[in-house]
């Protein structure tokens, strides 16, 4: 890991980026890695909201994986700001190469580092592996997670 | 019903809403009503960012609800901007009335003109009552919802 880079996507990431997304139970139906117009789109407004921060891991120039990060201030617990974690995703040929647990301690750390008073994740019912990968980095499966597709 | 009018929260706002975050059986152990100060800073927060709608219902000049819609651009699913509802609260005198109801269609239907593709929210385990009633609008219970105190 020693050469291991984490830092904000640019246009030039998103082709490894949408492949990642894609290579996966779920998101093979729904994402489109031939056409990136629509993710160019979501980049430069994700580039331009200071409260998002979309990073990639780098090895050796290599996209390996990627995560977003959103800082979400809120009244509740006294005026606590949570960072909320979305999209992330491990090339397949770096699982189970402790990426993941560097990538998210990077979250963890960087929430803490904005001022957060906590973490927050959904993950699908189905992805039981990542659900005690989570536990064991400290996450507390304390909610349900509900979505409405409009 | 009907005059209510649910509208952006404001300063004076306040105190409506912090009594409602904390006339509840988890969030009477975490707010602080009696000093305002750090909700104060939170509201400039949430007011400066075009991304937020702290939203209070208001009937006969009283609060009687209150939501945080946050809207969440992302990579995944083709560039989807998603909407984040935290902080759902109706006043005690008002629950069973169909409020809760009403708050949530309309975070639906802002969701949907800001052009998001899906809500999304979590509730804790225990708010069972809770689960059936986004369930009954149409929220699919799909996600673990994990969250980390730092």
């Amino acid at each position: 890991m020693g050469d291991l880079e984490i830092r904000h996507a640019t246009a030039d990431d998103l082709p490894a980026i949408v492949a990642m997304l894609a290579d996966d139970p779920l998101g093979a139906q729904r994402e489109s890695p031939d056409d990136l117009t629509p993710y160019l789109a979501a980049l430069e407004r994700l580039t331009a909201d200071p409260n998002q921060h979309l990073v990639v891991a780098v090895r050796e120039d290599r996209v390996i994986g990627t995560l977003q990060l959103t800082v979400v201030p809120g009244l509740s617990h006294k005026g606590a700001t949570r960072a909320l974690v979305e999209a992330v995703r491990i090339h397949a040929d770096e699982r189970g190469s402790g990426l993941g647990t560097v990538l998210i301690q990077w979250a963890i750390d960087t929430s803490r580092q904005l001022g957060c008073a906590m973490v927050q994740l959904t993950s699908d019912k189905s992805r039981t592996d990542a659900h005690r990968f989570y536990a064991r980095l400290g996450f507390n499966a304390s909610h349900e997670g509900f979505k409405l597709k409009l």
